[in-house]
């Protein structure tokens, strides 16, 4: 089967965030002063071939935390679709 | 009333993305063959207030096509929860 990983990777809510907080202090420059609490991340998303989801949802899992995600600064989500 | 926007900016589908090029040819390194067709984009977050959520889905808009994507490279999508 192949489903579609939709991964999001943010920055943990205990960090900074020094992009978030520029693009948000911005906003009200733009005539947005309704926009708040800006944060800023990654969003990956990927095709896997796996037997079933449980599977599927492992190998993901192992991609993040081999590969995409710095796991001191960021957390990650993942929603999987089958293709 | 108070809401929440999750928006994701991915670089448009006829565009290369190298980076997401570099980390799918890598997977097979890592011992993931399984995954492919990697692309990688950005993941905002942020909080708005609005009247009602078609005043909240406008402003939204406004914020990515103003200030948080650029649309020759990116397009964007969200959601929007109450929050």
């Amino acid at each position: 089967m192949k489903f579609v990983a939709e991964i999001d990777i943010m920055p943990l809510p205990a960090l900074l965030d020094p992009q978030g907080k520029a693009v948000g202090s911005n906003m009200g420059n733009m005539g947005l002063p309704e926009i708040v609490g800006v944060r800023i991340g990654k969003h990956v998303t990927l095709e896997i071939e796996a037997s079933d989801r449980g599977v599927a949802e492992k190998k993901v899992t192992e991609a993040c935390e081999k590969l995409l995600v710095n796991q001191i600064m960021e957390g990650f989500s993942f929603r999987l679709e089958e293709a």
